[in-house]
């Protein structure tokens, strides 16, 4: 590292720590370029090198003709929602009517969706993606016309292989199925290995799409208490397998949606071994594990799989490629089953999507991509966390997604955010209300945000007026 | 019509009448073309004309150096089977491991697939299929990569209600949901309207794959007897259905799979009137509707639909690019049920795939493929059928289809296509064995050829390596 930058890192972190401790406040205005240099004895540039800095760290903005000023509040940053505590009986239930709602809004036009957790276009490679189906069209036998195998792409089964080594997974392209995206994959897992009134085991607040499937089959549904850091509370989970209730476990293992919830290596290791005592499978849903925010993709359960039973679903659904329908299942002992239903549901999957993103894995065009989103999505987490602190009333809850897409929000106990809903989408606002995520009475002041899109004035407006919305409920 | 032009029909006429009534037999070679021209006193041209004709009928062959040879022998086209009788008792039961056979044999590298009905890719417009995908990048908005909505690309919905309404089916785009395949919408529509342990009455023989698909839901299956011709006998079906066992029915109206039947219009109007009375839901699989060998696309059954109680089933996955996976349903009443099947399972289909289908069917591409599709399958089938009659046993049987894919042919009693097919896969060629198109005792002497390729020396061999592995049987 050369000394200029040794000193504006210096500077940067002078500054920084002021901000922190509240020397500098909200909204202060910062010394000017001039009086840095004067001040510390450095050139214009190494300032301006510490301003960027500061700036890339969301600490301070640039506001043109004026100068810098502290946009960070570290007081302020919303404090973490409390673990949830669901009924531990399971049941049957009913969240369509809400949820249809949501998703018709969803495709109305000027609506800013932050209900879905998907990342907006903008935040997609498409240019690469559309030169890759071109070549996919010249490289591929027959360019995609016919049939795949049941099994899926082997190209794109051997990627998923090879990516699996990144977390301390040794699967074979063998092991793997490709799937119409990761709920095809869970969906197919579920029909293999349930019956109509088993009844399986999910987190507590959970994404509804987790529910539906499961109520589709006609399952019963165990929700379990969750940690929002942490993800699902192990003792409440042994306590629901060790009574005998449990057929089967679906839970999110990183970055659950919608809390945001990372399970540690040692909690996943323990589910895994959770799972062998009792001999219950364990689908795993991971195909948020790639948005990491930290410095490594975190582990999955199958990482600790050694007899098979954890059912490992992934896609590039949530990062590259949502319309594509490419996801994939490594089932452990139970490929065949699942394979099965596959192939007696769908014959095969969509080849030329497949192999599209077979070499975007292949050339690191996907990793590269990676990079570039999750620094955009952390800059856009905390954006909406500074966001949320400025503009929702006071008390407001707010989770910390170590990854992912979303952001849970708990507003004060007396804001109902289901009748918040229909005032937000009348001034062109969505979100996902709480109480979407369960089949009980939980969650009704809780809201998701979605974070996966471009931030800009109009989203920063946009969360500004849901919090004033909120604060005239009070 | 030039004078010309009727001298040349009339010729052949005459010479396509000598060799019906066995005046010329099967191998004998024509008079010379200036032979011809001398006893018709017309120029070489016109006699060359009406070969060309007669050849185009499949009646003579060119032989270089040689003249031309009758190929066609009409006493020896092989007659039709006999109706099927299945049992009227529904029965559970289990063809997986002989079909995950031929499944599994497909995939080998170097043998004659004669046992799927799909077509082959030399018969597929890959070049102009290509650049739909380029055109589709550049036209649908964010090219495909975000999700599609639920109900399916809105473009390729109102393309399939255009095109339904060469069969007198007045549907709209929010009639239909589009879906991955032809399979995957008979999937959600069994999903939506049965529970396990529930009966579906389905065409015997019926194509594998419908009958897994059924199985892997838990349902009783009722093989209802088939006419070869005019398809699903109405007595036995009024039978079940006034005995109250069945809950919903699945038929393949035009050119079923694997008898290649078309039932005719009454037939299909009083089906429909059958499901109205009985207030039974009717899966009508309409996927071959239009590769027919007659002067028009045959009704469907959607047609005469007045309660909302058909189905309408269809993809491009057996005229158009099967790895594309691109199907549809037009629900009738029972929309809303599909359509949540569909989203809870799946969330939508490929967005790309769905566009490139839509525009070839905007552009009249599709009608024009079509054309030549047709006009190469009536031909494979007449070879096919030339290639029966002279290489198997004496008293082989053969479906004659009035459109599709497949050929049903029935070997003397005495032989075992189970086995036959063991000995055949050594050689090199694969077929379908009749016993896996039901889960009764039935059908063990029959096999389906399927006649979607590229008709040439190699699968003439293969047809005659069949036959003569037959014989050896006797």
């Amino acid at each position: 590292m050369a000394r200029s930058d040794f000193r504006y890192l210096r500077i940067a972190g002078m500054l920084e720590q002021q901000i922190l401790s509240n020397v500098l406040c909200l909204g202060d205005r910062l010394p000017s370029l001039r009086t840095i240099c004067r001040e510390y004895g450095v050139s214009q540039n190494t300032a301006l090198n510490a301003y960027y800095h500061l700036e890339s760290k969301l600490l301070i903005e640039a506001r043109p003709q004026s100068g810098y000023y502290v946009r960070h509040a570290s007081h302020r940053v919303p404090a973490i929602p409390t673990p949830s505590r669901p009924h531990a009986t399971a049941t049957f239930g009913d969240s369509e009517a809400l949820v249809s709602r949501v998703y018709d809004n969803l495709g109305e036009a000027g609506c800013l969706p932050l209900s879905l957790g998907v990342p907006a276009n903008e935040l997609l490679p498409i240019a690469k993606l559309n030169k890759g189906l071109l070549m996919a069209t010249r490289e591929l036998q027959g360019s995609g016309v016919s049939y795949d195998k049941a099994q899926g792409s082997e190209n794109l089964r051997r990627q998923i292989a090879r990516w699996s080594f990144a977390m301390d997974c040794q699967l074979s392209h063998a092991d793997i199925i490709t799937t119409s995206g990761c709920l095809s994959a869970i969906s197919y897992c579920l029909m293999a290995l349930t019956e109509k009134g088993d009844t399986i085991a999910l987190e507590s607040p959970v994404s509804f799409g987790m529910l539906q499937v499961a109520q589709s089959l006609g399952l019963r549904i165990l929700e379990l208490p969750m940690h929002p850091q942490t993800g699902v509370d192990l003792n409440a989970l042994e306590d629901a397998l060790r009574k005998d209730k449990i057929t089967i476990c679906l839970l999110i293992s990183n970055f659950s949606n919608p809390l945001g919830s990372c399970m540690p290596d040692a909690h996943k290791e323990a589910t895994v071994r959770l799972m062998e005592k009792y001999n219950v499978p364990l689908i795993e849903n991971d195909l948020n594990g790639d948005v990491y925010f930290g410095a490594h993709r975190p582990k999955s359960c199958k990482s600790y799989d050694e007899s098979g039973l954890v059912l490992w679903c992934g896609s590039v659904s949530k990062t590259l490629a949502p319309g594509y329908r490419v996801g994939w299942v490594a089932p452990g002992q139970f490929k065949e089953k699942v394979l099965r239903k596959k192939l007696f549901h769908s014959i095969s999957s969509t080849a030329i999507t497949q192999e599209v993103i077979a070499r975007f894995l292949e050339t690191g065009r996907y990793e590269n991509h990676l990079k570039k989103l999750r620094h955009t999505l952390k800059t856009n987490y905390l954006h909406f966390a500074r966001a949320v602190a400025e503009h929702f009333p006071a008390g407001t809850l707010a989770s910390r997604p170590q990854g992912g897409f979303v952001l849970w929000v708990e507003l004060p106990q007396d804001i109902n955010t289901t009748s918040l809903y229909a005032k937000a989408i009348k001034q062109k606002v969505s979100f996902a209300p709480g109480s979407i995520f369960t089949l009980q009475q939980q969650f009704h002041n809780c809201m998701r945000l979605n974070y996966g899109l471009l931030w800009d004035e109009r989203v920063d407006s946009g969360l500004r007026l849901l919090g004033n919305l909120a604060k005239a409920e009070l």
